[in-house]
């Protein structure tokens, strides 16, 4: 899989959002796929699972935007972004692992309670 | 392990490259650590493989500078930075797992040809 190929798919991955697109997360994982998110918690296992998830993400109206370049090594590519929600933003870095079909086999975001940012902090509002 | 010591830890990485101090290698890596650098080639193997990897890079002149805000998750941290060196600098995604010691039990380095930017790029001398 060239590195180009990896970084189509981190693109599609945000656009996946952009455009409130479940079908682009269907596309892109692999069937037998696994989603850690984040690092540390029990892992959605399986595109339904993984789909069913995204589709909260969407609906809490999340949107991606990179903040540097991905990194393409070995079957994996890692790429730092902020999650924009309504009320919140978290910046993250995720990892994903690519099968020999150009599949995402699996994916780890990394992102702890220190990297979200409340935007209603001071606004005085509650 | 909390997150602020894993984010120290990251600190003293940055550090040790800012000090040409490989003693600081020497005591955040477990004796048995593995280190992928990057991701896909054979990884360096136990305590003294590792630290004569980081001799090259001290001897190399490499300085590192965070790019973005570290990203705790579960047992380990992930953080986006640049390797400056004498005419390229590489932008860098990095993951350290750290064992139940605070140790870092392994490292993987996320970096390929798309992310190194050759100083010298364009300024005519040869």
């Amino acid at each position: 899989m060239e590195n180009r190929e990896k970084c189509a798919v981190v693109d599609r991955y945000v656009e996946a959002f952009a455009t409130n697109d479940l079908g682009i997360i269907r596309d892109i994982y692999a069937a037998e796929a696994t989603v850690e998110d984040p690092v540390g918690t029990a892992p959605h296992e399986g595109i339904e699972a993984i789909c069913a998830f995204y589709a909260g993400a969407l609906a809490a109206g999340a949107r991606l935007a990179l903040t540097g370049e991905p990194r393409c090594a070995g079957n994996a590519v890692a790429f730092p972004f902020t999650v924009q929600m309504p009320g919140m933003t978290i910046q993250v870095i995720d990892v994903f692992e690519f099968d020999d079909a150009g599949k995402i086999a699996n994916m780890r975001a990394y992102w702890g309670p220190e990297n979200i940012v409340r935007a209603d902090t001071g606004s005085g509002a509650s």
